[in-house]
């Protein structure tokens, strides 16, 4: 592999703009020598941070815009006046073919908002998802939807699937991921009815591109019992931020404990590798950047707080969706399982699915 | 306080029956002698526990059936066949007076189904919830509903306000907890109807019984934010389940850290005293019982697979909440809520309220 890859980057994004952004960048060259850049945003701010990464500088253009979404801006007002803003352009350069991903992070809403307007969804698709990627105890999964929209159909459900899965394939290599349905029980009479509808609808197609392994549970996401967990962005972004509230809840815990006493400060000082395993092991930036899947088009939402370490990863995350094909992959996915199910509902739809499985016709 | 309770207990229920839940009750017995018990269960087993502890032995009456419901039934098949159960029974001596409260390790749904069936809903309440206790940075949280039901309408949610600031009046002493609603973000724009809906009514209602706070996200439940948190129950649920996956797979990484070099061995080995304060903060213990809120009586689910320092934590519980005088309270609280509301939807009704904010109507 190792084509080369161009990537667009909204360089004002976040809470630190190109002083993140372009060192971020410079990260991610490093591991990953066949990329190239197009920085948008500020100019002179941009020149100044990349002055010090000539390898960078060799590898990168930057396109001037005074324009920039604010974080607190409304979807709706960053669509009507966010033309040209450092957001907007970098997905432009993904729709002409200039570039091969988008990078910010810049308000999510409005990422959401202006990458939907621009690349616009995979046809079949009728809701692009956020996707994150979780780590477990075994490795790391995948979870959509964790946030782009509230509520899901069976239908769009079953399409989270194959969009989870052309990412796990991208990301994680492994030709026919696993997939679970995030729900409140594994019993099949256990859920709302769209999640009960889903699940019949995902058994009744033979020969997905995935392994469909029915429902999970939450406590089963950290096990890494499957390699993507499907749920509705309402519930799925409650449980993301449930997990980052519990992983700082630990360590603030682990972090009186090992000061309760002078003996327990010499042991946690001794075992300053281990805590450093941990560290490591429980380090946000590591897995940073969520995904907006199902466009047609690579666009990866930076977290606004991280720092060049983590915009690095969301880099890199980019990078390997780019260079894996993933877009055309789930484009003909998409298509087949379309057909199959139109095909199923003529003969023997199944049962529990009320209405259209695909929730459209 | 410390007025004389009785706590009916279904002595079969759980993984282990009575071996557990006797020693459970006696440790309880312990920390508060004004309690006594009724077992219901397998009356030789019972007895056999029961003789290693004759303080407790003297403050407990054993009621014999061989009817016990399985851990797998159905909730529907426990309705039909559950009469008589030692499931039932202790239902059945709370209805009548004879007991305080009851708890049980068995089956979950069945409780529910049962709970709700004898001891029926309080006037004004349309659905019961399950609150669960959660450990929090600061002390602790109520959380609900965490499974009872799948979705809630702003009514709904709206009453599950006030019977988590109920139990949080009764279990931690509070006059009036303050309240978040949990959601996918803070703004008033985000969420489905039903939660801002919620939101509008609970702002629109003068001197409720609680402090509203607004929305909440997932990682300010156990930062501690709030007293009270309320969701429907499919995202609850997830909630809960996911932090409790967080929490073992956090503590896995922690393991694997401290043996991951001879020196971390070492240093663990000295921080042992710092260990067991991170264990028993983290202990699931402490915080064992699910409370079905919103009966005419008190009911307390206990985790089936839990040892007797677990089950003493739910019948603990099951004391406090009795002895508060909840149920009363609580009654009272509902009343006048609906009162008001019908008075404001005469009057002023919250605009983004769709349809009757109490979804009955």
């Amino acid at each position: 592999m190792a084509s080369p890859k161009t990537i667009a980057l909204d360089a004002m994004g976040g809470d630190h703009g190109p002083e993140v952004v372009v060192p971020g960048a410079a990260l991610s060259l490093e591991r990953q020598p066949a990329l190239s850049f197009i920085f948008y945003g500020d100019q002179p701010r941009i020149e100044a941070a990349i002055a010090r990464h000539p390898a960078l500088r060799a590898k990168a253009r930057i396109v001037h815009t005074d324009h920039v979404i604010a974080m607190h801006e409304k979807p709706s007002q960053a669509l009507r006046r966010g033309k040209g803003s450092s957001m907007w352009l970098p997905l432009e350069a993904v729709k002409t073919g200039e570039a091969d991903a988008a990078v910010s992070a810049g308000n999510t809403g409005a990422l959401m908002a202006i990458a939907k307007l621009v690349l616009r969804p995979i046809a079949g698709i009728e809701r692009p998802a956020i996707a994150a990627i979780w780590p477990t105890i075994k490795s790391e999964c995948i979870v959509l939807d964790v946030g782009a929209n509230i509520g899901a159909t069976a239908g769009q459900l079953a399409d989270f699937s194959l969009m989870g899965a052309a990412m796990a394939r991208a990301v994680f290599h492994i030709e026919r991921p696993s997939v679970g349905l995030l729900n409140v029980g594994t019993e099949e009479m256990k859920g709302n009815e769209d999640v009960k509808a889903a699940h019949a609808l995902l058994k009744s197609i033979d020969a997905l591109p995935l392994e469909y392994k029915g429902f999970v549970e939450g406590d089963q996401i950290g096990r890494g019992t499957v390699d993507v967990i499907v749920v509705e962005g309402f519930a799925g972004n409650i449980a993301l931020k449930t997990a980052e509230g519990t992983a700082k809840q630990i360590s603030s815990y682990l972090r009186a404990a090992m000061t309760s006493s002078v003996l327990s400060k010499i042991g946690a000082f001794l075992a300053q590798g281990g805590f450093r395993v941990l560290k490591e092991k429980m380090d946000p930036r590591r897995v940073n950047g969520g995904t907006f899947l199902g466009l047609n088009g690579i666009a990866v939402k930076s977290h606004g707080g991280t720092d060049a370490f983590g915009f690095a990863s969301a880099v890199d995350l980019a990078y390997e969706m780019a260079d894996s094909g993933l877009i055309a992959r789930l484009t003909a996915d998409i298509d087949v399982f379309h057909h199959r199910l139109s095909g199923a509902a003529g003969g023997s739809q199944p049962q529990s699915a009320t209405g259209s499985p695909l929730g459209k016709a």
